[in-house]
Protein backbone atom coordinates (compact mmCIF):
# COMPACT_ATOMS: atom_id res chain seq x y z
CA UNK A 1 0.00 0.00 0.00
CA UNK A 2 1.42 3.17 -1.21
CA UNK A 3 0.38 6.56 -1.55
CA UNK A 4 1.82 9.64 -2.83
CA UNK A 5 1.24 13.23 -2.57
CA UNK A 6 -2.71 13.22 -2.95
CA UNK A 7 -5.50 15.82 -3.69
CA UNK A 8 -9.12 15.22 -2.72
CA UNK A 9 -10.47 14.54 -5.83
CA UNK A 10 -13.76 16.25 -7.46
CA UNK A 11 -14.92 13.12 -9.22
CA UNK A 12 -14.06 9.44 -9.28
CA UNK A 13 -13.93 7.41 -12.25
CA UNK A 14 -13.75 3.84 -12.09
CA UNK A 15 -13.11 0.97 -14.15
CA UNK A 16 -15.50 -1.62 -14.34
CA UNK A 17 -14.18 -4.68 -15.97
CA UNK A 18 -12.22 -6.69 -13.42
CA UNK A 19 -11.84 -3.34 -11.06
CA UNK A 20 -14.95 -3.92 -10.25
CA UNK A 21 -16.69 -7.05 -11.59
CA UNK A 22 -15.10 -10.12 -11.31
CA UNK A 23 -14.09 -11.37 -14.71
CA UNK A 24 -13.10 -15.27 -13.44
CA UNK A 25 -16.52 -16.44 -14.43
CA UNK A 26 -16.53 -15.05 -18.00
CA UNK A 27 -12.75 -16.70 -17.68
CA UNK A 28 -13.67 -20.07 -16.98
CA UNK A 29 -16.20 -19.94 -19.54
CA UNK A 30 -13.41 -18.61 -22.30
CA UNK A 31 -10.79 -21.99 -20.94
CA UNK A 32 -14.06 -24.21 -21.34
CA UNK A 33 -14.32 -23.30 -25.22
CA UNK A 34 -10.46 -23.43 -25.34
CA UNK A 35 -10.50 -26.99 -24.90
CA UNK A 36 -9.71 -26.71 -20.91
CA UNK A 37 -6.59 -25.08 -21.37
CA UNK A 38 -7.05 -22.37 -18.42
CA UNK A 39 -3.50 -20.72 -19.17
CA UNK A 40 -5.39 -19.47 -22.76
CA UNK A 41 -7.85 -17.22 -20.50
CA UNK A 42 -4.98 -14.84 -20.46
CA UNK A 43 -4.04 -14.71 -23.97
CA UNK A 44 -7.51 -14.33 -24.56
CA UNK A 45 -7.87 -11.01 -22.42
CA UNK A 46 -4.63 -9.11 -23.97
CA UNK A 47 -5.88 -9.96 -27.79
CA UNK A 48 -9.26 -8.28 -26.54
CA UNK A 49 -7.04 -5.14 -25.44
CA UNK A 50 -4.75 -5.56 -28.62
CA UNK A 51 -7.34 -5.51 -30.50
CA UNK A 52 -9.49 -2.90 -29.14
CA UNK A 53 -6.41 -0.56 -29.79
CA UNK A 54 -6.23 -1.54 -33.13
CA UNK A 55 -9.32 -0.90 -34.34
CA UNK A 56 -8.45 2.49 -32.61
CA UNK A 57 -5.76 3.26 -34.23
CA UNK A 58 -7.22 1.94 -37.29
CA UNK A 59 -9.95 4.54 -37.12
CA UNK A 60 -12.59 1.71 -36.63
CA UNK A 61 -14.93 0.82 -33.54
CA UNK A 62 -16.65 -2.57 -32.69
CA UNK A 63 -17.93 -3.07 -29.55
CA UNK A 64 -16.19 -4.44 -26.73
CA UNK A 65 -17.82 -7.71 -26.41
CA UNK A 66 -17.25 -7.96 -30.41
CA UNK A 67 -13.66 -7.70 -30.23
CA UNK A 68 -13.76 -10.10 -27.46
CA UNK A 69 -15.72 -12.66 -29.51
CA UNK A 70 -13.29 -11.98 -32.25
CA UNK A 71 -10.63 -12.41 -29.80
CA UNK A 72 -11.78 -15.77 -28.55
CA UNK A 73 -11.59 -16.87 -31.98
CA UNK A 74 -7.62 -16.08 -33.14
CA UNK A 75 -6.65 -17.47 -29.63
CA UNK A 76 -8.77 -20.74 -30.69
CA UNK A 77 -7.46 -20.49 -33.85
CA UNK A 78 -3.68 -20.24 -32.73
CA UNK A 79 -4.32 -23.09 -31.24
CA UNK A 80 -5.89 -25.13 -33.43
CA UNK A 81 -8.95 -25.27 -31.75
CA UNK A 82 -12.07 -24.31 -33.87
CA UNK A 83 -14.69 -21.70 -32.62
CA UNK A 84 -17.60 -20.73 -34.78
CA UNK A 85 -18.59 -16.52 -34.83
CA UNK A 86 -22.04 -17.63 -33.04
CA UNK A 87 -20.12 -20.22 -30.14
CA UNK A 88 -17.85 -17.10 -29.15
CA UNK A 89 -20.49 -14.57 -29.20
CA UNK A 90 -22.54 -17.13 -26.66
CA UNK A 91 -19.09 -17.89 -24.73
CA UNK A 92 -18.78 -14.02 -24.20
CA UNK A 93 -22.42 -13.88 -22.63
CA UNK A 94 -21.40 -13.89 -18.97
CA UNK A 95 -19.74 -10.78 -19.46
CA UNK A 96 -22.47 -9.11 -19.06
CA UNK A 97 -23.54 -10.24 -15.73
CA UNK A 98 -20.45 -10.66 -13.71
CA UNK A 99 -20.83 -10.26 -10.03
CA UNK A 100 -19.53 -7.66 -8.40
CA UNK A 101 -15.76 -8.14 -6.51
CA UNK A 102 -16.90 -8.92 -2.46
CA UNK A 103 -15.54 -5.71 -1.32
CA UNK A 104 -17.04 -3.32 -3.85
CA UNK A 105 -20.78 -2.34 -3.16
CA UNK A 106 -19.29 -1.59 1.11
CA UNK A 107 -16.66 0.56 -0.57
CA UNK A 108 -18.64 2.45 -2.88
CA UNK A 109 -21.04 3.24 -0.81
CA UNK A 110 -18.93 5.05 2.53
CA UNK A 111 -17.54 6.69 -0.55
CA UNK A 112 -20.85 7.55 -1.87
CA UNK A 113 -21.65 8.89 1.83
CA UNK A 114 -18.67 10.92 2.27
CA UNK A 115 -20.09 12.99 -0.77
CA UNK A 116 -17.91 11.89 -3.30
CA UNK A 117 -19.70 12.00 -7.08
CA UNK A 118 -18.59 8.60 -8.73
CA UNK A 119 -18.85 7.60 -12.58
CA UNK A 120 -18.02 4.45 -14.56
CA UNK A 121 -15.38 4.80 -17.52
CA UNK A 122 -15.32 1.55 -19.53
CA UNK A 123 -14.11 -0.02 -22.50
CA UNK A 124 -17.54 -1.54 -22.11
CA UNK A 125 -20.15 -0.35 -24.54
CA UNK A 126 -23.05 1.34 -23.50
CA UNK A 127 -26.36 -0.76 -23.46
CA UNK A 128 -23.69 -3.57 -22.01
CA UNK A 129 -22.26 -1.31 -19.34
CA UNK A 130 -25.96 -0.67 -18.48
CA UNK A 131 -26.83 -4.72 -18.15
CA UNK A 132 -23.27 -5.15 -15.91
CA UNK A 133 -24.19 -2.25 -13.70
CA UNK A 134 -27.88 -3.27 -13.41
CA UNK A 135 -27.35 -6.93 -13.11
CA UNK A 136 -24.26 -6.66 -10.32
CA UNK A 137 -26.40 -4.13 -8.35
CA UNK A 138 -24.03 -1.43 -8.50
CA UNK A 139 -25.80 1.31 -10.31
CA UNK A 140 -26.95 3.37 -7.60
CA UNK A 141 -23.98 4.05 -6.31
CA UNK A 142 -23.32 6.01 -9.81
CA UNK A 143 -24.36 9.44 -10.40
CA UNK A 144 -23.05 9.06 -14.69
CA UNK A 145 -22.35 6.09 -16.57
CA UNK A 146 -19.40 6.66 -19.04
CA UNK A 147 -18.73 4.58 -21.48
CA UNK A 148 -15.56 4.51 -24.97
CA UNK A 149 -18.83 4.05 -27.07
CA UNK A 150 -19.49 7.67 -26.98
CA UNK A 151 -15.77 8.76 -28.70
CA UNK A 152 -15.54 5.82 -31.15
CA UNK A 153 -11.48 4.87 -28.96
CA UNK A 154 -10.69 2.94 -26.46
CA UNK A 155 -9.11 3.62 -23.43
CA UNK A 156 -6.06 4.39 -23.09
CA UNK A 157 -6.59 7.09 -25.74
CA UNK A 158 -5.44 10.23 -24.26
CA UNK A 159 -8.81 11.82 -25.66
CA UNK A 160 -11.10 9.27 -23.58
CA UNK A 161 -9.80 10.76 -20.44
CA UNK A 162 -10.34 14.64 -21.51
CA UNK A 163 -13.38 13.52 -22.61
CA UNK A 164 -14.92 12.55 -19.62
CA UNK A 165 -13.95 14.98 -17.70
CA UNK A 166 -15.43 17.37 -19.44
CA UNK A 167 -18.25 15.50 -20.29
CA UNK A 168 -18.48 15.69 -15.97
CA UNK A 169 -17.27 19.57 -16.06
CA UNK A 170 -14.37 18.46 -14.51
CA UNK A 171 -10.57 19.63 -15.01
CA UNK A 172 -8.11 16.93 -15.27
CA UNK A 173 -6.54 17.52 -11.78
CA UNK A 174 -9.47 17.29 -10.43
CA UNK A 175 -10.36 13.66 -11.72
CA UNK A 176 -9.41 10.20 -10.01
CA UNK A 177 -9.14 7.41 -12.28
CA UNK A 178 -9.71 3.99 -10.27
CA UNK A 179 -8.19 1.15 -12.27
CA UNK A 180 -7.04 -2.85 -11.80
CA UNK A 181 -5.15 -2.21 -15.33
CA UNK A 182 -1.53 -0.83 -15.67
CA UNK A 183 -2.40 0.90 -19.08
CA UNK A 184 -5.27 2.37 -17.35
CA UNK A 185 -3.72 4.19 -14.58
CA UNK A 186 -0.44 4.81 -17.31
CA UNK A 187 -3.07 6.69 -19.85
CA UNK A 188 -4.84 8.43 -16.70
CA UNK A 189 -1.79 9.95 -15.83
CA UNK A 190 -0.40 10.59 -19.04
CA UNK A 191 -3.69 12.61 -19.47
CA UNK A 192 -3.22 14.67 -16.23
CA UNK A 193 -5.24 12.81 -13.90
CA UNK A 194 -4.64 11.44 -10.27
CA UNK A 195 -4.75 7.59 -10.33
CA UNK A 196 -5.83 4.64 -8.09
CA UNK A 197 -4.12 0.81 -8.79
CA UNK A 198 -6.33 -1.82 -7.37
CA UNK A 199 -3.79 -4.61 -6.41
CA UNK A 200 -5.64 -7.87 -7.45
CA UNK A 201 -4.73 -11.00 -8.56
CA UNK A 202 -2.65 -11.24 -11.75
CA UNK A 203 -2.81 -7.33 -12.25
CA UNK A 204 0.24 -5.20 -13.08
CA UNK A 205 1.60 -1.70 -13.70
CA UNK A 206 2.91 -0.37 -16.98
CA UNK A 207 7.06 -0.03 -15.78
CA UNK A 208 7.42 2.73 -18.29
CA UNK A 209 4.43 4.95 -17.26
CA UNK A 210 4.25 7.26 -14.33
CA UNK A 211 3.48 6.03 -11.16
CA UNK A 212 -0.29 6.26 -9.42
CA UNK A 213 -0.99 8.27 -6.59
CA UNK A 214 -2.76 4.96 -4.38
CA UNK A 215 -1.67 1.68 -4.89
CA UNK A 216 -3.79 -1.00 -2.62
CA UNK A 217 -4.67 -4.60 -2.68
CA UNK A 218 -8.79 -3.49 -2.46
CA UNK A 219 -11.43 -1.14 -2.88
CA UNK A 220 -12.06 -1.23 1.03
CA UNK A 221 -8.15 0.34 1.43
CA UNK A 222 -8.60 2.92 -1.39
CA UNK A 223 -12.20 4.00 0.51
CA UNK A 224 -10.44 4.32 3.99
CA UNK A 225 -7.67 6.89 2.13
CA UNK A 226 -10.46 8.54 0.50
CA UNK A 227 -12.52 9.43 3.13
CA UNK A 228 -9.81 10.53 5.14
CA UNK A 229 -8.63 13.40 3.08
CA UNK A 230 -9.52 16.82 4.02
CA UNK A 231 -12.52 18.78 1.96
CA UNK B 1 -3.97 -20.20 -50.65
CA UNK B 2 -5.88 -17.78 -51.78
CA UNK B 3 -5.93 -14.65 -54.07
CA UNK B 4 -8.56 -11.86 -54.64
CA UNK B 5 -8.49 -9.30 -58.11
CA UNK B 6 -4.92 -8.09 -57.28
CA UNK B 7 -2.73 -5.41 -58.82
CA UNK B 8 0.96 -5.36 -59.70
CA UNK B 9 1.94 -3.17 -56.54
CA UNK B 10 4.72 -0.34 -57.01
CA UNK B 11 6.20 -0.83 -53.76
CA UNK B 12 5.65 -4.23 -51.62
CA UNK B 13 5.98 -3.46 -47.63
CA UNK B 14 7.62 -5.96 -45.29
CA UNK B 15 6.64 -6.52 -41.97
CA UNK B 16 9.99 -7.92 -40.30
CA UNK B 17 9.54 -9.36 -37.14
CA UNK B 18 7.76 -12.95 -37.73
CA UNK B 19 7.25 -11.83 -41.42
CA UNK B 20 10.88 -12.13 -42.13
CA UNK B 21 12.75 -13.14 -39.27
CA UNK B 22 11.87 -16.35 -37.04
CA UNK B 23 10.82 -15.79 -33.93
CA UNK B 24 11.34 -18.97 -32.09
CA UNK B 25 14.84 -18.47 -31.10
CA UNK B 26 13.69 -15.49 -29.08
CA UNK B 27 10.53 -17.15 -27.84
CA UNK B 28 12.91 -19.77 -26.05
CA UNK B 29 15.14 -17.44 -24.24
CA UNK B 30 11.63 -15.38 -23.13
CA UNK B 31 9.97 -18.79 -21.47
CA UNK B 32 13.37 -19.44 -20.18
CA UNK B 33 13.73 -16.74 -18.32
CA UNK B 34 9.83 -17.00 -17.34
CA UNK B 35 10.58 -20.32 -15.41
CA UNK B 36 10.27 -22.42 -18.36
CA UNK B 37 6.77 -21.80 -19.08
CA UNK B 38 6.45 -22.17 -22.68
CA UNK B 39 3.06 -21.09 -22.68
CA UNK B 40 3.91 -17.60 -21.61
CA UNK B 41 6.02 -16.81 -24.78
CA UNK B 42 2.48 -15.87 -26.45
CA UNK B 43 1.30 -13.56 -23.93
CA UNK B 44 4.41 -11.72 -23.88
CA UNK B 45 4.31 -11.10 -27.45
CA UNK B 46 0.74 -10.06 -27.20
CA UNK B 47 1.81 -8.01 -24.38
CA UNK B 48 4.35 -6.32 -26.24
CA UNK B 49 1.89 -5.38 -29.04
CA UNK B 50 -0.63 -4.41 -26.82
CA UNK B 51 1.40 -1.38 -25.14
CA UNK B 52 3.10 -0.54 -27.78
CA UNK B 53 0.01 0.49 -28.93
CA UNK B 54 -1.05 1.76 -24.83
CA UNK B 55 1.74 4.29 -26.21
CA UNK B 56 0.63 5.18 -28.95
CA UNK B 57 -2.86 6.19 -28.10
CA UNK B 58 -1.29 7.75 -24.85
CA UNK B 59 0.49 9.81 -26.72
CA UNK B 60 4.22 8.50 -25.79
CA UNK B 61 6.47 6.25 -27.43
CA UNK B 62 9.35 3.94 -26.34
CA UNK B 63 11.19 1.80 -28.59
CA UNK B 64 9.87 -1.41 -29.50
CA UNK B 65 12.32 -4.31 -27.68
CA UNK B 66 12.46 -1.49 -24.38
CA UNK B 67 8.76 -1.97 -24.64
CA UNK B 68 9.24 -5.78 -24.95
CA UNK B 69 11.76 -5.73 -22.12
CA UNK B 70 8.58 -3.87 -19.59
CA UNK B 71 5.96 -6.47 -21.29
CA UNK B 72 8.14 -9.70 -19.75
CA UNK B 73 8.19 -7.71 -16.68
CA UNK B 74 4.80 -7.53 -16.70
CA UNK B 75 3.77 -10.87 -17.60
CA UNK B 76 6.48 -12.34 -15.08
CA UNK B 77 5.16 -10.14 -12.26
CA UNK B 78 1.52 -11.24 -13.08
CA UNK B 79 2.89 -14.88 -12.96
CA UNK B 80 4.68 -14.45 -9.18
CA UNK B 81 7.94 -14.65 -10.86
CA UNK B 82 10.75 -12.13 -10.46
CA UNK B 83 12.93 -10.28 -13.42
CA UNK B 84 14.75 -7.53 -12.93
CA UNK B 85 14.69 -4.52 -15.75
CA UNK B 86 18.47 -5.59 -16.27
CA UNK B 87 17.96 -9.56 -17.08
CA UNK B 88 14.62 -8.25 -19.00
CA UNK B 89 16.79 -6.11 -21.28
CA UNK B 90 19.36 -9.45 -21.35
CA UNK B 91 17.08 -11.54 -22.56
CA UNK B 92 15.30 -9.47 -25.23
CA UNK B 93 18.72 -9.26 -27.21
CA UNK B 94 18.84 -11.85 -29.39
CA UNK B 95 16.42 -9.96 -31.33
CA UNK B 96 18.78 -8.15 -32.84
CA UNK B 97 20.48 -11.62 -34.16
CA UNK B 98 16.74 -13.46 -35.18
CA UNK B 99 17.41 -15.22 -38.61
CA UNK B 100 15.32 -15.25 -41.37
CA UNK B 101 12.62 -17.57 -41.68
CA UNK B 102 14.40 -20.49 -44.40
CA UNK B 103 12.83 -19.20 -47.58
CA UNK B 104 12.99 -15.75 -47.22
CA UNK B 105 16.09 -15.12 -48.84
CA UNK B 106 15.32 -17.06 -52.17
CA UNK B 107 12.14 -14.99 -52.12
CA UNK B 108 13.54 -11.93 -51.87
CA UNK B 109 15.81 -12.43 -54.33
CA UNK B 110 13.53 -13.26 -56.83
CA UNK B 111 11.05 -10.25 -56.24
CA UNK B 112 14.35 -8.20 -56.77
CA UNK B 113 15.34 -9.35 -59.85
CA UNK B 114 11.87 -9.77 -61.19
CA UNK B 115 12.11 -5.61 -60.62
CA UNK B 116 10.20 -4.94 -57.67
CA UNK B 117 11.00 -2.29 -55.06
CA UNK B 118 11.31 -3.66 -51.42
CA UNK B 119 11.29 -1.50 -48.12
CA UNK B 120 10.84 -2.66 -44.48
CA UNK B 121 8.23 -1.41 -42.75
CA UNK B 122 8.30 -2.56 -39.53
CA UNK B 123 7.82 -1.16 -34.87
CA UNK B 124 11.49 -2.31 -34.56
CA UNK B 125 13.07 1.44 -33.96
CA UNK B 126 16.01 2.31 -36.70
CA UNK B 127 19.16 1.04 -35.04
CA UNK B 128 17.81 -2.11 -34.28
CA UNK B 129 15.97 -2.87 -37.98
CA UNK B 130 19.74 -2.18 -39.16
CA UNK B 131 21.15 -4.84 -36.71
CA UNK B 132 17.90 -7.06 -37.60
CA UNK B 133 18.76 -6.91 -41.58
CA UNK B 134 22.17 -6.68 -41.32
CA UNK B 135 22.51 -10.17 -38.96
CA UNK B 136 19.95 -11.53 -40.74
CA UNK B 137 21.73 -11.04 -44.23
CA UNK B 138 18.49 -9.82 -45.69
CA UNK B 139 20.08 -6.07 -45.88
CA UNK B 140 20.93 -7.03 -49.70
CA UNK B 141 17.43 -6.86 -50.92
CA UNK B 142 15.91 -3.69 -49.66
CA UNK B 143 16.28 -0.54 -51.04
CA UNK B 144 14.58 1.14 -47.79
CA UNK B 145 14.40 0.51 -44.48
CA UNK B 146 11.68 2.16 -43.17
CA UNK B 147 11.23 1.69 -38.84
CA UNK B 148 7.69 3.27 -37.48
CA UNK B 149 10.28 5.02 -35.17
CA UNK B 150 10.05 7.99 -37.49
CA UNK B 151 6.58 8.34 -36.63
CA UNK B 152 6.62 7.95 -32.91
CA UNK B 153 3.42 6.00 -33.39
CA UNK B 154 3.36 2.03 -33.83
CA UNK B 155 1.64 0.01 -36.72
CA UNK B 156 -0.96 -0.84 -37.22
CA UNK B 157 -1.86 3.02 -36.86
CA UNK B 158 -3.35 4.24 -40.36
CA UNK B 159 -1.10 7.26 -40.38
CA UNK B 160 2.40 4.84 -40.21
CA UNK B 161 0.90 3.38 -43.67
CA UNK B 162 0.12 7.03 -45.41
CA UNK B 163 3.53 7.84 -44.28
CA UNK B 164 5.45 5.03 -45.28
CA UNK B 165 3.79 5.16 -48.89
CA UNK B 166 4.27 9.16 -49.19
CA UNK B 167 8.00 8.49 -48.01
CA UNK B 168 8.34 6.24 -50.77
CA UNK B 169 6.45 8.34 -53.40
CA UNK B 170 3.89 5.66 -53.94
CA UNK B 171 -0.18 5.70 -53.61
CA UNK B 172 -2.03 4.00 -50.99
CA UNK B 173 -3.52 1.77 -53.83
CA UNK B 174 0.10 1.35 -55.43
CA UNK B 175 1.53 -0.18 -52.14
CA UNK B 176 1.47 -3.75 -50.97
CA UNK B 177 1.79 -4.71 -47.07
CA UNK B 178 2.83 -8.48 -46.43
CA UNK B 179 2.76 -9.68 -42.69
CA UNK B 180 2.12 -12.53 -40.48
CA UNK B 181 -0.10 -10.64 -38.16
CA UNK B 182 -3.53 -10.27 -38.81
CA UNK B 183 -3.65 -6.64 -37.20
CA UNK B 184 -0.69 -5.46 -39.62
CA UNK B 185 -3.05 -7.22 -42.53
CA UNK B 186 -6.13 -5.06 -40.61
CA UNK B 187 -4.15 -1.88 -40.96
CA UNK B 188 -3.07 -2.00 -44.12
CA UNK B 189 -6.56 -2.52 -45.53
CA UNK B 190 -7.81 0.21 -43.65
CA UNK B 191 -5.16 2.35 -45.35
CA UNK B 192 -6.13 1.21 -48.47
CA UNK B 193 -3.64 -1.13 -49.40
CA UNK B 194 -3.42 -4.32 -50.98
CA UNK B 195 -2.19 -6.78 -48.53
CA UNK B 196 -0.37 -10.11 -48.71
CA UNK B 197 -1.07 -12.58 -45.62
CA UNK B 198 1.65 -14.79 -44.33
CA UNK B 199 -0.25 -17.47 -43.16
CA UNK B 200 2.68 -19.04 -40.71
CA UNK B 201 1.97 -21.33 -38.18
CA UNK B 202 0.22 -19.83 -34.88
CA UNK B 203 -1.04 -16.68 -36.61
CA UNK B 204 -3.95 -15.65 -37.55
CA UNK B 205 -6.45 -12.91 -39.54
CA UNK B 206 -8.71 -10.04 -37.40
CA UNK B 207 -12.14 -11.31 -37.82
CA UNK B 208 -13.39 -7.75 -38.44
CA UNK B 209 -11.62 -6.64 -41.01
CA UNK B 210 -11.19 -7.02 -44.67
CA UNK B 211 -9.39 -9.79 -45.88
CA UNK B 212 -6.32 -8.99 -47.54
CA UNK B 213 -5.28 -10.41 -51.52
CA UNK B 214 -3.07 -12.81 -50.71
CA UNK B 215 -2.98 -15.56 -48.35
CA UNK B 216 -0.29 -17.80 -48.78
CA UNK B 217 1.70 -20.17 -46.66
CA UNK B 218 5.38 -18.72 -47.38
CA UNK B 219 7.13 -16.30 -49.12
CA UNK B 220 7.80 -18.65 -51.76
CA UNK B 221 4.17 -18.81 -52.56
CA UNK B 222 3.77 -14.73 -52.68
CA UNK B 223 7.18 -14.58 -54.66
CA UNK B 224 5.37 -16.96 -57.25
CA UNK B 225 2.06 -14.61 -57.68
CA UNK B 226 3.74 -11.60 -57.79
CA UNK B 227 5.89 -12.61 -60.08
CA UNK B 228 3.60 -14.21 -62.50
CA UNK B 229 1.48 -10.46 -62.73
CA UNK B 230 1.63 -8.28 -65.86
CA UNK B 231 3.44 -4.94 -65.78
Amino acid sequence: METKALKRPAVIFFDVNETLLDMQPLKEKVSQALDGRKELASLWVTTMLQYALVDTVGGQYHEFDEIGAAALQMVASKNNISITEEKAKETLKPMRSLPAHQEVPGALSRLQEAGYTLVTLTNSANQALEEQMTNSGLKQYFQRLLSVEDTGIYKPHSRVYSWAARKIGVRPEESLMVAAHGWDIAGAKWAGWQAAFIDRPGQTLYPLSESPEITVPSLTELADILIALEK
